[in-house]
């Protein structure tokens, strides 16, 4: 399982944001991170060390000083990759930070490829592919209930139990192809009894994390829902109330706003992501029908509409005409009357019935009832500690590839078909379980999964 | 000295950038930093842990783990601050770091001022003011020199050679008061001849630090350069092209890439920062006049002035024009002959003695004979490791401030003027003196140098 794995390479990164910070930390990681680190740094013998300690000294090339740092020593196998490891805790200035790196590299250390190190922790046993994916999730984590989700997938989450189910499901598949060798000879080793069983038990229990990822989808990416309605409805005034608040939240603790994007707010430890669209109305500006049609389309594409009706302006017949075009779309949406301050009050009373949420995004007013209401809308509850969501397009696809080739394993218990058939799904089913967990894997699939992470991790 | 400092608080900032990566880290400094991690960190117990040691475990809250870290604790006074010191190298989510700052303020810390982490350290006595000050440069630091003249002031620069001559000078001070003590008595207990001796010593050394200003501002704060020149004669072309230059060079490091300011170029360890100007020309259009005007002032305000030539169209007579109107300013310019490719036979041999440094900047043609010259134009040579250079402003003018106090003495001296007198310019220069290294110090001179710090550092 040594693909694309140098374990004599001594891989260097800075793991810290790039930006002038008190301090910065550089990892190396590999059979030689102690002696190439050694070699410029003027302290203790960090050899004689024992693992886990910090060493206060200076790195120095050439008898010239770049900094004094804090070196902290790591030794295999007791380290994040399970290889010798150090983290140079230096002063936060990307001129130093350059200049250290540089050191490490003419000493015959390489720059890490984005997530090497985690790539190396998963090559190494420290745990399995699902858990070091969830590594670059937590990191990614854009909300406290993907944290949560994240972190209990790295903690083991599903992949203790998948690997067990595994396990049983080889030992009937060793069962059959023993069965098959015995060619003509009406033998049979693997009780199809308890294989049925077996399987049912797995299908169960992948039924239910398929089923997660509805929620973990939704905590992991947020959701995306768009703003619409007539032009000077109201649209971005109740963008900004609605992210506003949630700014002034962030920012709570200075020193530690996360970069904002800009049109997203949290609502219930989960992500609302926010689409522009152009006001919809008819028009024969033919840029403006461009827009329009644009509008259309995201609205189709969104999980939820907000659809803003300017109160002071609309009439009972055009409410009544966009709550059927709403409708036909077949996509959540919440009707929200704005301007509430300034409607007519034969209008608010025409519309009762009309499920409206009333509210002035200019006066903020009312929009705690808009936040419950679009959380109503999802079934959202807080991640718990140990709960088991996939949250993982990846794991999702390959959970619902062995349950499909475990159907049909049913299907030809059911119509008694003979052993190499069964064998060939059951392996097929063996393949995609262990592609989840890294107990199979690619070149590419490591490629592809490592590329997202960031450089130093 | 314990100004605005309560030992008995326990601060806590991020200390790395912002953003997301591999890893961020949390530092805590105080009495109860110990104490205060223990109560949410499920691992060993800390403080029965050598100091200098790291430790695997989780921080929790309420059984819920937010994540899994590594505690780095150092004991007092074996720490940055001298202080209890934890920190806490978290998975570099900004999500994290957010609940993590949050578990740490609701166990009684606080959120730590920008540079409190070095200002206790000052506090406690592990460096003097000049050398606090040198940590919040060497972050700063921009350039290689810059870095370099930084880390030399924090490893002790001039405040080791301050301090003893202060001390001398003291020394005699007390002497001379107490000559005030014996009132009419005819007594001289400092020797004049001797205190002359030492003033003229520490004058000496003065003024070695106080001309290093030059080159130790330029090497801070760089060279403001404006390029200035006709409308279309490439300003900007020539600016880009040497931009582009270094962003190719800045980058070698992928991930280390540093926050460019736009328009800033490395020349021999030394950052010219070039400022935007209109093109000169006689314009009857009021804003564009103001440009200029603008343009004007800038170039008053530079230390050097790129003055660029468009070669295909220029003539003679407009050249010596120009030459004699930046003659006129007393800055020092270099005139720049752009478009070498489109320029007339007869024009180049007409400007022969005019000393023009002739380029394509569009096809990049002799670029580095003008990056050469640039330099030429300041006295600037790399910084060694050692190398005393006064770089911060208020450390000059508290030089000068001495220096002028004591050539007081001098005179003072000379005219054999009574005691009394004597002893008010010593006690001045005693005083300036005092707070370059903070052996004298107040609120607020300690509150502005620390609000320029980072938060974490």
């Amino acid at each position: 399982m040594a693909q694309g794995y140098s374990p004599d390479d001594t891989i260097v990164a800075l793991a810290t944001p790039q930006g002038v910070s008190g301090l910065a930390v550089i990892r190396l990681s590999g059979k030689d991170a102690i002696h190439i680190t050694q070699q410029v740094f003027t302290g203790k013998t960090l050899v004689d060390q024992p693992s886990h300690t910090i060493h206060l000294g200076t790195l120095t090339e050439g008898g010239k000083t770049i900094d004094e740092v804090l070196v902290s020593l790591f030794k295999e196998p007791n380290s994040f990759t399970k290889e010798n490891s150090i983290e140079i805790s230096c002063h936060g200035s990307p001129v130093i930070v350059r200049q250290i790196i540089k050191l490490f590299l003419k000493r015959g250390a390489r720059l890490a490829e984005p997530g090497e190190f985690t790539k190396r922790a998963f090559m190494n046993g420290r745990f399995d592919l699902a858990q070091a994916e969830a590594v670059g999730d937590l990191i990614h984590a854009e909300s406290e209930n993907a944290r949560q989700a994240a972190l209990n997938q790295m903690r083991g989450g599903f992949s203790k139990e998948i690997k067990f189910l595994r396990q049983e499901l080889i030992h009937f598949a060793s069962l059959i192809e023993l069965e098959l060798d015995f060619g003509e000879e009406d033998v049979e080793f693997a009780k199809r009894k308890d294989l049925l069983q077996l399987i049912e038990r797995i299908q169960t229990y992948l039924a239910r994390l398929i089923i997660s990822f509805d929620q973990g989808n939704v905590i992991k990416n947020g959701i995306p829902t768009v703003i619409a309605g007539k032009p000077n409805a109201g649209k971005s005034t109740l963008l900004n109330a609605l992210l506003n608040e949630e700014k002034a939240l962030v920012s709570e603790i200075p020193g530690t706003t996360r970069d904002v994007i800009e049109d997203e707010i949290t609502l219930g430890g989960t992500i609302f992501r926010f689409m522009d669209t152009a006001g919809l109305r008819d028009t024969n500006d033919s840029i403006e029908a461009l827009g329009i049609s644009r509008a259309r389309e995201r609205m189709r594409a969104a999980s939820l509409i907000l659809y803003v009706v300017d109160l002071s302006k609309a009439s009972l017949n055009e409410i009544i005409q966009e709550d059927e075009e709403l409708k036909a779309l077949g996509i959540p949406y919440i009707k929200v009357g704005n301007k509430l301050d300034k409607a007519p009050t034969q209008l608010l009373k025409e519309i009762e019935n009309q499920e409206f949420i009333l509210i002035s995004a200019a006066h903020k007013t009312n929009l705690d009832t808009l936040k419950e209401v679009i959380l109503s809308k999802f079934n959202i509850r807080e991640v718990k500690q140990g709960d088991v969501l996939v949250t993982n397009l990846r794991h999702y696809q390959k959970l619902t590839e062995t349950h499909e080739a475990l159907n049909r394993v049913i299907i030809g218990l059911d119509s008694e078909i003979t052993g190499d058939f069964l064998a060939m799904d059951i392996r097929q089913a063996l393949y995609f379980l262990g592609e989840i967990t890294g107990e199979i894997t690619s070149d590419d699939l490591l490629e592809n999964i490592f590329a997202n992470f960031c450089i130093g991790k």
